[in-house]
């Protein structure tokens, strides 16, 4: 194991590439296409563990991380976020490249692509499938037709996405998992019928219902990405074992406080990101493993209970305070691995390997 | 204005150097020397502008930040953070440059200091005034006799030092920022008692009661840090107005929803953080205002209600999303500048200036 000083983001590429995996199997063997999200990573060096498992499409979050992936080598891109229009001419730009999909939720913005964009661009209408963050209303004909109106020969209507957000609950399982995918499949045709097509791919995606599910019938595309690392998110809605979790913050401990039963170590709000997960009314901000030789290990039940920007306060036993000193290091499972990865701007592997991510910066 | 095409941190520095200028001169008026926090800003340039109001002091909450404002030539720096002996080899080279102050809060952290570091380094005792995240219980003469029983003529204790934390509270007023200081005053009295040292330098800080205070009897030096931007988040404890806050987020609008009341926008919690204040029982994540030639206004009270990692959700009224396009771009003030500015690494003036921040890669 490297030599650790301050908090820094460990990634276990074993159990990275086992999830990876995992997810190629459970979508060859549901009969759809695995477009992953590259969010969680945006690694063009984690990307090759996608690519080493036959991926090659993938979903990117910003017009920003589709440039970034294109210069990786990635040839088939959705941008699985609304088209942003003031990006045209970048959009224009990486569609001349490389297969590009956008997302359509108004003729706004469809005339607006049809006017600005000239090399050919495919586009998923975004549909509401019953998040309600994005999306057009499935029951809305007419928002459906004015977009609809709007198509022309340049660019194609390749298909309808949705995210299902709304899986992210803690009390996720299976059942619960599939009565989404259902709602959202109806949602899904309730457009298909009015396009009067039959041909348009069905694109669908979240890590909890994708690694919850087995099938996806309606489906033809599936696109997780928060399943490459897990969290501690994840866990609380059933998407993975503690054990699959593969990334983790490794944190100097820098004062302990037995008298009000406390370890205040090196890893804040800037390290982690401030969300958290509610156990038992209280905020937990991150679990508390321990750190060995291959990397981690589950000890306990100790949590980050608040976060400064660099500070993180664990409420731990007495036990763990006495078998600890000023100066260890110990590992935290974050609760939103996204974030995470977003806020440190790098990984190292257990082996001490530097992974670099994209620059925010570019 | 500069041209906004993706989610773009804006500083107006006019307003920033006069944060500045009435924070110095409140501490000169009370008395007191002035040590600003840098780690709201973590930038050499925005340094420049606390250079000019006659600064020559500055705290930080990092080894690696210390390491960054050393080299924007900063000669006095204290690290606010717990005495981190992991790095005592970066804390080594870097005292024999500059004057260096760590924390100390337990006798294992000094001696490893004194066994380890050999330039000379200033200390402060932190002391808990309060907020129970850091520092020695200022009833807890054991500890502190421990801590003095390690003091050793290579370093110097120079003073005590407290965070007034509990002091962000929605409830804050002049008379409470009173009451907290004088808690905090007799804290620190009480370990002041017990080192027999009349000479000690009580550091004090925090931006609410930094802000609402003109005198502060019993300490002799203010460390706030938010002032310079201020936010959402200060607003709602009392320490600003609204005008005041000098940060904004300008963000594309890239979807309407009449139907549910909302407005998408590009800048999700990658750029804003998650960090949140409640309304009503609602998440607050950022305060929508309109673009405008000199910068931005307030306008409405529409806010974020929910964040994904690149979405915002503003809940608007019939009003507001009548008289938006896909296209525009709106503000945001942010909940917490700190961490906002943390997520995006590097600003841009209103004219455009692009102000550059300390790499965390570095």
């Amino acid at each position: 194991m490297m030599q650790i000083v301050r908090p820094t983001l460990l990634v276990n590429e074993e159990k990275s590439r086992e999830n990876i995996r995992k997810m190629v199997l459970r979508a060859k063997e549901a009969g759809v296409s695995f477009r992953p999200h590259m969010k969680t990573h945006q690694s063009n060096e984690i990307g090759e563990w996608f690519r080493d498992e036959g991926v090659d499409r993938i979903a990117v979050s910003s017009v920003d991380m589709a440039q970034y992936f294109a210069k990786g080598g990635w040839k088939d891109i959705t941008i699985a976020f609304p088209y942003n229009l003031l990006e045209y001419q970048t959009i224009n730009d990486l569609a001349a490249e490389v297969q590009l999909n956008v997302l359509i939720e108004s003729k706004e913005a469809l005339d607006h692509l049809n006017k600005h964009v000239s090399s050919p661009v495919g586009y998923f209408i975004k549909v509401d499938i019953g998040t309600h963050r994005t999306g057009i209303d499935p029951n809305d004909t007419k928002v459906i037709h004015s977009i609809l109106s709007s198509s022309n020969s340049r660019h194609t209507l390749i298909g309808l996405l949705g995210h299902a957000g709304h899986s992210y609950q803690t009390d996720m399982n299976g059942k619960k998992a599939k009565k989404i995918l259902n709602e959202a499949v109806s949602c899904f045709d309730r457009v298909k019928a009015e396009t009067g097509r039959t041909d348009l791919v069905i694109s669908y995606g979240d890590t909890p219902t994708c690694s919850l599910l087995d099938h996806f019938p309606g489906v033809n595309e599936i696109r997780p990405g928060n399943f490459v690392f897990y969290d501690l998110m994840q866990y609380a809605f059933r998407s993975c074992q503690i054990s699959d979790i593969s990334v983790c913050m490794a944190c100097p401990v820098v004062a302990l406080h037995p008298e009000r039963g406390e370890v205040v170590i090196y890893g804040g709000a800037v390290h982690l990101s401030k969300d958290f997960i509610e156990v038992n009314g209280k905020r937990n901000y991150g679990l508390i493993v321990k750190m060995n030789d291959s990397g981690w290990e589950t000890s306990g039940d100790a949590y980050l209970t608040r976060l400064s920007q660099e500070h993180g306060i664990v409420s731990a036993s007495t036990d763990l305070i006495d078998s600890l000193n000023v100066g260890d290091v110990v590992g935290v499972l974050p609760i939103h691995s996204c974030l995470t990865a977003d806020n440190m701007g790098h990984y190292y592997t257990l082996s001490g390997q530097h992974i670099k991510m994209r620059s925010k910066l570019e």
